[in-house]
C-alpha cells in the first residue's frame, strides 16, 4: 500500500475545522502537488514518513505484521525533499491559524539546523507557510527565515514579514501549490 | 529522541547471526557513516523512516502518545537520500547472504522506478550492495543495474557481475562505508 493521503481525513470534526476554503490541509495540498509532479514526470519530491520508535510487533499473521506499541520521535530533518532539474530540494511546510504572526515553536530547532546544512551543501532550502486565516500560502527561502530568526527577540514572526519577504503561491485547482514555479524563477535567474 | 540506531541491536540472536566480521548490519554501517558525514560537516544524508499506516493512537498520557495499532507499508522510494557538493544523492542499501548471486526480489519494483526517475531528473542514483559471505560491499550505479535487470531473464544477478561492474568500498573503522569517495571520483571527472 502506497502512502496516498486518505481523502476521508480531508473533512474534520467541528473541533478541528480547517478554515481554508478548500477544506484541505497544507500537507494534503502539498502531497497532491507532489503526486502531480510525479505523474507529469517533472520531479520526484516525497514526504518523509513520520519517524517512530517501534517497541512491539505482533507477527501472528505472517502477511500483516501488526505494530502494537510504538512512539513518535522528534524529526531530525524536514518533512519533504527530492530532486528537480538536477537540484536537491528540501523544505518544511507549516500552517498556522494565527492571524497576526507565525509562532516559531511549531518549527523544531533540528529542522532549522537541517535547513542551514542544506544551504551549506548546495541544496535549495525553503519553507512553505500557510496563514489559514488569510487563506495565503507563502514560499520563504530558508536563508531569509534563518536570518530573521537570528534578529527577532520574540518567539514569533509577524505576518507582515511573510507578506514582504515571502513569495505568494496562488492556489490552483490542477496543481494545488505549484511551488516549482518559484524554483524555476530562481534557477532561470530571476527571484 | 533522535533516530540513532540502537547499538543493542547490533548483536543478533543465533537465528539471525550476521556473518560479517564486524557484527554490524549494512544499515548500521551506513547510518554510522552518515552520522560521520554530518558531524564532519560534509553532507546531509539520512535514512528515511520506515513508512507505516497508523490506525490507533492512545493519547491517555499527553506527553507520550502511544501508537497501539499500525502496519508496515511498502516503501515507494529508496531508504536514503540527501545532499552533497550541490548534488542530490539517492540510494538503496541491500545485503545478501547468498554467495553466488544477488536475488532481485529484495529490491521492490517501486524502488527501481524511483531510482530511474532520480537519474532522469539529474540526481545521482546508486545502490550499496553487500555480499555478507564475501565480506564485500559494492557501490553500483543505478543506471548499470537497471540496464542489467532489463537484460537478464533470471530473478537474480550473479556475484561476478557486481565484482566486474561495481566499485568495491573498503571497510574503514572511522568511516565505515565511505561511499562519498566514490561520488567524489564521479564529480571530479573519473569513475
Amino acid at each position: 500500500m502506497i502512502g496516498y493521503p486518505n481523502k476521508k481525513t480531508a473533512y474534520k470534526t467541528s473541533s478541528e475545522i480547517n478554515y481554508s476554503r478548500r477544506g484541505m490541509s497544507l500537507e494534503e495540498d502539498i502531497n497532491d502537488t507532489n503526486r502531480y509532479y510525479l505523474e507529469a514526470d517533472i520531479a520526484a519530491v516525497h514526504k518523509k514518513p513520520t519517524p517512530i520508535t517501534i517497541v512491539n510487533v505482533d507477527y501472528k499473521s505472517r502477511s500483516t505484521a501488526k505494530i502494537t506499541e510504538a512512539y513518535f520521535q522528534i524529526p531530525s530533518t524536514t518533512d519533504y525533499n527530492g530532486v528537480y532539474r538536477g537540484q536537491y530540494l528540501d523544505f518544511e511546510a507549516k500552517e498556522t491559524h494565527n492571524k497576526t504572526a507565525f509562532p516559531l515553536k511549531i518549527i523544531h530547532p533540528h529542522q532549522l539546523a537541517h535547513l542551514s546544512r542544506v544551504i551549506k551543501y548546495g541544496g535549495i532550502a525553503f519553507l512553505i507557510i500557510r496563514f489559514v486565516a488569510h487563506d495565503e500560502t507563502y514560499l520563504v527561502w530558508a536563508k531569509d527565515l534563518l536570518d530573521k530568526i537570528g534578529k527577532v527577540k520574540e518567539k514569533s514572526i509577524k505576518y507582515e514579514w511573510f507578506r514582504d519577504n515571502g513569495i505568494l503561491i496562488p492556489y490552483n485547482f490542477a496543481i494545488k501549490i505549484d511551488y516549482l514555479k518559484v524554483i524555476d524563477r530562481l534557477l532561470d535567474g530571476g527571484n
